[in-house]
């Protein structure tokens, strides 16, 4: 059955993901020409400095710097360069010139997603990007293929690995963050400036990409509501703890069905959130990620595995590679990226949530009734409360909330800071995945 | 992007997976055009009696009982009847008529995958079937396409939701097997003959077409190893559970390296086993199904959902119909299934595993060591021995062994049945996912 044809693959960027790609294909040749139906040429990697050293040796007559030569002679372009110039062009030329494209890059997916999906079934060239979210796992697929005739109502997990890292050391090790993040960056997992992952931005572009891919829609970054795990400290580990649960940083796509006057509308977020011991995201340790789906008929379905990594990623991008080298000898196209609804982004104040509120209290007569009817004002009633003395006499009251808006939540939560019996409000967190 | 043509879908059985399948493709249309590319029509719905009673209420016009008027017309053929005859005979029909078809028929599959795959390779049709393994979860897919640059390990994991629940009903509430099955009745989990199930022959109809999948090989029924859960008693969970293990019935499906003279073969067996309780799969409750997937570049991944149920495996129907459709529009073809090795399928002797062996022993001195002396000529080691001695009397010896050729255990196990301590081998259980 193999079609001796051969396919000119080229890749650009020869980092952790690109080197072992790069590797995968010259020696698993073989293989991969059984599985695509033709033989595939890796005919040039683009790298900026031709001496650079690398993870994985690779052949220095394959090297080059003259990115115009390499991706016009291509029948598949892989670009694992990261970032948004020169990638964006790049992605833009080899469509332009009739290549496949094949990407990991988030970011740019996330910022200018449209563009490139646009581009592509202009031309009728497919650009697939299983790498882009949680590495090695097949989530794009699964998506895009294996639930198209269904209906996804919510996608929520875990999509950073180096933040999951931190977390899960703080829990299990009940190290300070500041510890846990050294060890984050000694091992690899953290980036010098690692903003991206600490503060959301790396989740919020994976969370943009899955709820554009989940609700046929396009997600802005401005319309994620984002936030990191730079206010995570050890207490609220150790309280989270005491209570059951777990903190993880979430990244939670939802639709939100149309009512009262509302159009229906979805709700892309990130942010840390506790999750019950109970719950299978309270499993995933070290750097790996996790993704629930629900759909309207499969129900909830769970996708685990490494969320990084140089090889691992690796397999998502011969994956594509392969379904992109049949797609080419096929030489058909389906229906592209652009078959799109224009679900508008909700307000963060719109989703229902339920809230854990720790509040360091005044320790005198009458407080709970002062905060009971600020919650009471607010529409907001408490599952549990408890009331605690520590050690030094410093007075806590713990509000797990029933669900209810997040705007009537955090408008509470608001009035409760500025009240005479409230000293403090140690933490505010949201309960995910009951 | 709308494609104004419209494809003709005929839908053969309306059983639990088949009506939901119908009501779905009748009440989405607009969805399912809009991922496919065009319009699917269905076109008529194969059925024995016109008058059954069904689930779901289907539009009289529309069921026949005349497969081949129905057939012939179809350009995707969807297959939910089970059993081998006539569901063969009509698929082979569908293909040589230019349909594409989508099935849901494990045993067809496990029987006749290779003539059914060999003959869609000859006319350029397709052959999907994400609905035959796992209901709603999306395994299949990622297998033949997201893990297509990838070499698959090993693939274990639990693929009968029947007997799941059985197993954790035992395991959490404590019942007995016959309760248990009594109750898996009631619930419809079980069919009248349940012997499918309970002896593993639901789960190695399942692991064959996992096994082929992932080594590209075919994979005979007869070459899987296969042990039910007939022998599983409350005893034997209650001993699991004390030993920080549970039982679940796995299929577990792996490479062998060739070595001493041997050649590289796969391994394809269904057993009960222990899991440790902090194994995920551990957590795998009710009738839900758990996939393993372990691959060289990518490391172990998990697929997790719902194994059965009408709506659920109708999921996993409609997202093959969309693929197939937009194949069908683009004309193209890809490799195909025939594109194959052929690995030889391992005797079960040759596999290395662990073993949990319980012996009921006479209570006299000197018992422990002949048993290590059996063990020792048998060239098995033992990792843990516990000796015990119950209200009533019973000495019972448990042997965790070390790893060792299942010939190695199993001879080492009969030697043990006849030496004169042992009064009774109480079970054997292999111990899976270290």
């Amino acid at each position: 059955m193999i079609d001796h044809r051969t396919l000119r693959v080229a890749l650009l960027g020869a980092g952790s993901v690109g080197s072992q790609v790069a590797r995968l294909l010259l020696e698993h040749g073989d293989d991969l020409a059984e599985r695509s139906g033709a033989s595939l040429e890796l005919s040039g990697i683009l790298v900026r400095d031709l001496d650079a050293p690398r993870d994985v040796e690779l052949p220095r007559e394959l090297l080059t710097t003259d990115a115009e030569n390499l991706i016009v002679g291509a029948d598949i372009v892989i670009e694992l360069m990261g970032g948004i110039e020169p990638a964006r062009t790049h992605i833009l030329t080899a469509l332009n010139s009739g290549a496949d494209v094949v990407t990991g890059n988030k970011a740019l997916l996330a910022a200018h997603g449209a563009e490139i999906f646009d581009a592509a079934d202009q031309v009728g060239a497919s650009v697939s990007y299983e790498a882009a979210v949680a590495g090695a796992i097949p989530i794009i697929r699964p998506l895009k293929d294996s639930l198209a005739g269904d209906r996804i109502v919510r996608i929520f997990g875990i999509v950073n690995g180096s933040t999951n890292f931190i977390l899960d050391k703080m829990d299990r090790e009940g190290l300070s963050a500041e510890e846990a993040q050294r060890i984050a960056t000694d091992l690899g997992y953290l980036e010098a400036d690692p903003t991206l992952d600490l503060e959301g931005y790396d989740a919020a572009q994976k969370a943009a990409i899955l709820a554009s891919l989940a609700f046929h829609t396009e997600v802005a970054m401005e319309h994620v509501h984002r936030e990191g795990i730079e206010s995570i400290t050890a207490d609220m580990i150790e309280g989270a703890r005491r209570a059951g649960f777990v903190i993880k940083l979430l990244a939670v796509c939802e639709r939100l069905p149309g009512a009262d006057g509302e159009d229906e509308s979805i709700s892309v977020r990130v942010y840390p959130a506790l999750i019950s011991r109970d719950h299978p995201l309270a499993t995933v340790h070290g750097g790996n990620n996790a993704v629930f789906v629900e759909a309207e008929a499969a129900g909830p379905l769970m996708f685990y595995g490494a969320g990084a990594g140089g090889v691992q990623t690796a397999s998502a991008v011969l994956g594509d590679v392969v379904s992109a080298a049949r797609r080419h000898i096929a030489g058909g196209v389906g229906v592209g990226e652009s078959a799109r609804q224009s679900l508008p982004t909700a307000e963060i104040g719109r989703i229902t949530t339920r809230y854990q509120i720790t509040l360091e209290v005044s320790d005198e007569q009458g407080v709970l009734a002062t905060i009971a009817g600020i919650l009471n004002d607010g529409g907001v009633s408490a599952a549990t409360v408890e009331q605690t003395v520590d050690d030094e006499g410093t007075a806590r009251i713990v509000i797990g909330t029933h669900r209810a808006r997040e705007q009537a939540l955090s408008d509470t939560v608001a009035r409760l800071a500025q009240s005479d019996v409230v000293e403090r409000v140690a933490s505010v967190l949201r309960v995910e995945g009951e």
